[in-house]
């Protein structure tokens, strides 16, 4: 078992890179006559050179004296920018439905050369063994993988069930085994300004392994609520939706982290808290994806897209990159090594062509370059994952009786309604007037009211076997006949069906069933697009590139069955999520947590 | 042996924190109606309370829910402005001439509720015992020491003698036991950029260790030089003397410790760097003091004085604010902890009454108060030090024979002399045509010339034994007749004696032998001042005030005897410190080290 990554090799070469510095010994690489960007100064160096050996960074100014052998690699950037690596502080590889390696190779040529993945996917359908597998995947990647302990799985013990469950004790044990690099995202936020035992546990020892713990805080208190949270422990938090959050967070010592994932869009509402307030120390913000697809990395960038949203929304760039560099590097205290270009710091190096487009055209990770106009230039090896994080569906096929909603013997009933919001996490808790037809519930899109389906799809484990739970959404537009189906589902990560039809709906459930997990859109009894995720039935074992086109075919078949929005697979894929607001479906049934309230199950028909 | 402080309590009571925070428990100390200068996003917040549970914060904020019980203490701050503690990222305890404790009892009231000394003066004469004992006198103190590891005892192995040495694995061992925070200031920055091999087996024990390495790098050169110490490791440093070594040193990504002692004031010329940079990111700049004596600490303060000069000089002061608090706990990578009121952290909280005189009202240090209106309100105890550390002057008593410099026969002689600069750490070696009467040179006060002798005066080592070092120094406008001694000589705190008659001399080296080590003015055959020094030679057992008046009464006995400088016992301390140039004394003899060059031993007569 390796340790988590740190700078292990620079203690062993301070002789060396000062000997290089001074002109005395060779460099691997210099970078000529580039304009820095200095995250440290917020300011642009002209006419700069940077030195590299063995993979660290031996000086950064005018390099006319130092040494070159016949094997150092010169490069001329013509006055082009040079940027640090970028940083990702909170996101979760699974959602790229790819798996580490392939999400390295697909988030590299953009500029990530660090990210901090909360691994909770795979692991609430894994366990303890995926965060082992997952610290075997990460070995001789060119990227920098700083692994977040999962520590909410399942998010809300008691109202789901996952494949597995994470102890405060095996929490400690990951620490202690050098498996985690920091502590995930503590979605509890409940428990926590509450006093859950349990979740302060988990806290405490994290604290006490001196691991910085990241949050999740979606309450709307800013005060009472907000301070409990970090007086707890907390300090980041990427689940503010408004600048008054953000600001609130900053002034309060937390780090924000700011989100631009493929459908939850938050930094647009974020940003104004530094572009509308001149003067304000911006050290406390940044920015992160949390989740992006491969459609998204492959059409759109990773960390790139951030940063030029950012700019296009009046964000200064040098302060945009601040906060994908050395903000970020500061809040994991690791800027001895990552987010600047500074002597003795990682040569995590990119060549820009400018500050408003960020083409990043070339990218050294230690070093070496690996990417270069949008390309991988170095092949990364595929890892062999048993067959126990293959094959992870354990459900019997489903029937259409498996969806039916018996309701009581009268006209109609008040049920509740699952509302979901393009573009945003949240859910709305709404209540409509169903017919009840022959003692059950139908759907009725013509309303755009579907029916939804949550089933236990683990190893077996007797206390959650052949549950369900059932409910019903709106915002999907699906069409009648069709049906839509997924073992993406936040965070149990059962399998999720929501449909207009119960025919078409079993289709879809017994497709994924068959295909080991995924993702499935059916239509007038057909299959129209599946995209198989055998990996714990979230990842493809394919790159960015096909997997970005399968789910795009995803995308495509759902706008072919009526929902027009962006991404909203993902949307869906937070419909189980009882650690959000206002409704969700978890196995369980209906949860509702209304803002300031603790969650409850709540029935579907109001009686 | 306890381990380094740290946030020991807060894992253990997260829980009470938010349930303070939530309004469902008592908080122990509530502060209502202040102006909160938030030093995370450099705001200032109106009417602003913090609650504070057992040292820790646990809101920032509207404090109208919070619970109080009997015991629960509420103070109404009346609208003045409530500042985190300072902190000072480097210095010298052993400068006051006290010990830790009535350092402690001096600083607090100022302000400062954290220091990172670096005991290199006791470390000289005690060794690794210092080490120890230092760390069991810490205890309990309401001050945050973290103790940074001497690494450079001596300063230039084989140009000079201490009582100790300190070897790569001592230093190594002590990070195991847990008796030092951060690596102490690595001084032989030749021997780090010419690859010295002990000097970097040192620094890559704290890599190795995760620890934050502090430096001191003298020379001029800022680009190989410079990258070349900093790609070593380096993460801090004091050392710079211009604007341009400021920004240099941040713009690397070195924290910029701009020092404002008591004799050396560097933080005018270095100010700029920020103050002429309008837009310039700070987040890279510290303030510290390095060495200030009980004299400046009684009659001026400490890093309230700083502030207070840096805003004198047209610095902002949240960002003044910034630089001793957020900045200096970043660099620490402790800002978790400590340096910004925010919940979570170390309730170190000063009132104070405006933003320009600073005066610092009322000092709480973990949620208790210590000092008011520059007062400590609370005790601290004396600690017992051992016998081996207050007997520690082992030199026979000297004859005026000791200070004889014999010469070629010739009329004169070209003589090598040290120039002393007041006010800063720098000499410059100069030349002088000196008469040869009788075989032998003499002080010529006329010109301001005075002799100048080192005898080691440690434990017997018999290498060293009888040592004793010869020069001519000029600076000191000292008057024919006269003398001072002093065993506060660093860095290995020899018997220095300075005088113009050789009798005088004698007297006041002796007086020093006979009282355990200090400082002593000799006029006239007469000592007129004599401040005794028993703790290894260089701290008084008294508080700051009474150590103060006899510091006080030195620096009036030098102007006395003709030198009129501040602090100027202070300038001459440094006479003995080989590691910086131009020219120095050890009790081996003249130390020459030009800029750009190795240090090497020079002859007194030029021949």
């Amino acid at each position: 078992m390796t340790s988590s990554p740190s700078r292990s090799a620079h203690h062993l070469i301070t002789r060396d890179l000062a000997a290089v510095a001074m002109g005395q010994k060779s460099a691997d690489l210099i970078f000529r006559n580039g304009k820095l960007v200095n995250v440290c100064t917020a300011r642009i160096r002209e006419n700069c050179d940077i030195a590299v050996y063995k993979g660290y960074i031996a000086l950064v100014g005018d390099a006319s004296h130092i040494m070159t052998s016949v094997d150092t690699q010169v490069i001329d950037v013509g006055g082009k920018y040079l940027c640090p690596g970028l940083i990702d502080s909170h996101m979760h590889v699974e959602s790229s439905m790819v798996d580490l390696r392939s999400f390295a190779a697909g988030v590299l040529p953009h500029g990530t050369t660090t990210i901090c993945p909360d691994i909770h996917e795979m692991t609430n359908v894994l366990g303890m063994d995926a965060v082992t597998l997952f610290e075997e995947s990460r070995k001789d990647l060119p990227l920098k993988v700083l692994t977040a302990m999962p520590v909410c799985v399942p998010s809300l013990p008691g109202m789901e069930d996952a494949g597995a469950t994470i102890s405060p004790a095996q929490v400690k044990q990951a620490y202690e085994s050098g498996l985690a690099f920091l502590q995930g995202e503590q979605m509890n936020f409940p428990g926590v300004i509450h006093g859950d035992e349990t979740v302060h546990k988990i806290l405490g020892h994290g604290l006490a392994a001196n691991k910085v713990l990241t949050g999740h805080y979606a309450g709307e208190d800013l005060n009472a609520g907000l301070n409990a949270y970090i007086a707890s422990g907390m300090t980041a938090d990427h689940e503010t939706t408004t600048a008054q959050g953000a600001s609130a967070r900053a002034e309060l010592g937390m780090y924000v982290q700011q989100r631009y994932g493929s459908a939850w869009l938050d930094l647009p509402n974020l940003i104004t808290a530094v572009t509308e307030n001149p003067g304000t120390d911006t050290r406390f913000y940044t920015m992160v994806t949390d989740d992006v697809t491969s459609a998204t990395l492959v059409t759109q960038g990773h960390l790139d897209r951030v940063f030029r949203k950012a700019v296009s929304l009046g964000l200064n760039p040098i302060v945009a990159l601040q906060m994908i560099t050395i903000n970020a590097a500061q809040m994991l205290e690791q800027s001895r090594w990552i987010g600047s270009l500074t002597p003795g710091r990682a040569a995590d190096i990119l060549v820009v062509d400018n500050l408003t487009d960020f083409k990043v055209e070339q990218v050294f990770s230690d070093g070496i370059k690996v990417a270069e106009n949008g390309k991988m230039v170095r092949p990364i090896s595929a890892f062999q994952y048993p067959e126990w994080a293959i094959n992870t569906m354990y459900h019997n096929r489903i029937t259409p009786l498996n969806f039916q909603m018996t309701a009581p013997c009268t006209d109609t009933v008040c049920a509740r309604v699952i509302k979901l919001i393009p573009g945003q996490v949240n859910t709305l808790s709404t209540q409509a007037q169903m017919p009840v037809i022959n003692g059950v519930l139908s759907a009725d899109p013509g309303n755009d009211i579907a029916k939804a389906a949550m089933f236990y799809r683990h190893r077996p484990d007797g206390r959650a076997d052949n549950t369900r739970g059932l409910g019903l959404v709106s915002g999907t537009e699906f069409k009648p006949g069709t049906a839509y189906a997924s073992t993406v589902s936040h965070d149990c990560h059962n399998l999720l069906v929501v449909g207009t039809d119960d025919d078409a709906m079993c289709l879809a459930a017994n497709a994924l069933i068959d295909s080991g997990g995924g993702l499935v859109v059916v239509q007038d009894n057909r299959i129209i697009s599946l995209l198989p995720l055998p990996f714990a039935g979230l990842m493809s074992l394919s790159s960015v590139e096909v997997t970005a086109a399968g789910i795009l075919s995803i995308e495509t078949a759902l706008q072919k069955i009526g929902c027009a929005h962006v991404a909203f697979e993902m949307t869906m894929s937070l419909m189980g999520l009882v650690v959000l607001g206002e409704l969700r479906l978890s196995n369980r049934g209906l949860v509702e947590m209304m803002d300031g309230k603790s969650p409850e199950f709540v029935d579907l028909i109001i009686l």
